[in-house]
């Protein structure tokens, strides 16, 4: 129908897939996940504040996902590594995980795989639909993304979950072999995220990039990630605004 | 909702993921490659047979696919084994393949990214959706199965190309890395297909099987495949007759 897709002025080449970061850019992981635990510590007569737990989970994601992109650890899925970091926040919290049911473990593990969308996401991602191949761009493995994509709505032509790229953002393989799946060139590929140091290694492999402001991903004392950091191609406060933006 | 999830009296296990075969099984490659190899030989002024070309074509799939699942050569994607494929068939034909134009063989090429879906598919596997994981379980590459789902409309949940588990069925890999990803037990994924090998080697792997009737994807004189040849739990002679069985 003669749709123009939009021409990235820092790659030069017209956009052919729009890829997201999920937790934080399109899902709301701190309320789903506090949600979950305040579920958790009331059923097991825990006293746990339910947003400070989720923080405290989410502050090992990096350095769990460290030891794999050093070298260190071989690839790990992250449902394993989020599994582990829940043993750890537990034991900080004073509750010793082998004193509660491993499937309850499990099973809070598991909210990860539930996470809420924001509530513009799913609109926004149906629109640019249209006219873009949409799909995560994620450190999530596939069957958390199918999980979260069912539960959430969330209209993904195609799912490539970190474990089949076998590697972690921000090292430049993730962003490379996503887009050689989609037999693109790095250049056809847009990054869409709210974190700018996702952007600053998506620009270096060659991607387009997109900032979308998510000023409450770590609740109302957020500072980080609060504005662009740099002159992406798209700065947008929401995936709707960014279809827009996307002629969409 | 209470869904009661069909359960596999050969694996024992309630089906949470159903996949499919692509080529044959949910989209017709014969009528679809043969419409697109007559425009081409009416625009090159070529005498062809569209139907006999896409055949001689398909000839050549297995064959090239068993260089690699032997371990002769490194993994090469589908579209990779096509072109090389489509040289061979039309040098067959007598036509030199470095006379055409490169952009018209790529274009030709991706025939196989076009095929249309059998009349019953998308409204089939659109109410599988609904209770099950549903996506392909095919040896085509991810960006052919995602521009085939795009064009064809098929509401694939995660598609899992062969340069995803970089390996070709009938090899046990393929549908294991398969399951894998999905984190699920094999007996907790069934495979649907035309193919009665397909089928063989999928229970081999600890799949489920369904077996779906498709008489005519060798056109009117077919020979092979046009009914089950074991015990596969489910015999249906379309998709939406398969979503039934599941009451999906």
């Amino acid at each position: 129908m003669g749709f123009e897709p939009y021409r990235s002025p820092s790659t030069g080449r017209p956009v052919r897939a729009v890829l997201f970061d999920t937790f934080g850019t399109v899902v709301d992981w701190r309320t789903g996940v506090a949600r979950e635990v305040a579920t958790f510590a009331a059923a097991h007569g825990a006293a746990l504040d339910a947003h400070a737990f989720a923080d405290r989970w989410r502050a090992l994601y990096q350095p769990a996902m460290d030891a794999i992109r050093s070298g260190q650890r071989s690839f790990t899925k992250l449902d394993t590594l989020h599994r582990e970091n829940l043993d750890r926040a537990l034991r900080h919290c004073g509750i010793e995980p082998a004193l509660v049911p491993g499937e309850t473990l499990e099973e809070l593990n598991k909210s990860w795989h539930r996470l809420p969308p924001w509530p513009d996401s799913v609109d926004g991602l149906a629109t640019i639909c249209r006219h873009y191949i949409v799909g995560p761009l994620s450190n999530g493995n596939t069957s958390l993304l199918l999980d979260m994509a069912r539960n959430a709505g969330l209209p993904w032509h195609v799912i490539i979950g970190s474990d089949m790229t076998g590697t972690y953002k921000p090292l430049p393989e993730a962003y490379l072999r996503t887009a050689g799946f989609l037999d693109l060139e790095p250049g056809e590929v847009m990054l869409a995220a709210a974190h700018n140091n996702d952007l600053r290694a998506a620009r270096e492999a060659g991607l387009a990039t997109a900032f979308i402001a998510r000023p409450t991903e770590h609740g109302p004392g957020q500072v980080a990630d609060l504005a662009p950091e740099s002159d992406w191609d798209l700065v947008a406060s929401s995936i709707p605004e960014l279809a827009r933006m996307l002629g969409s």
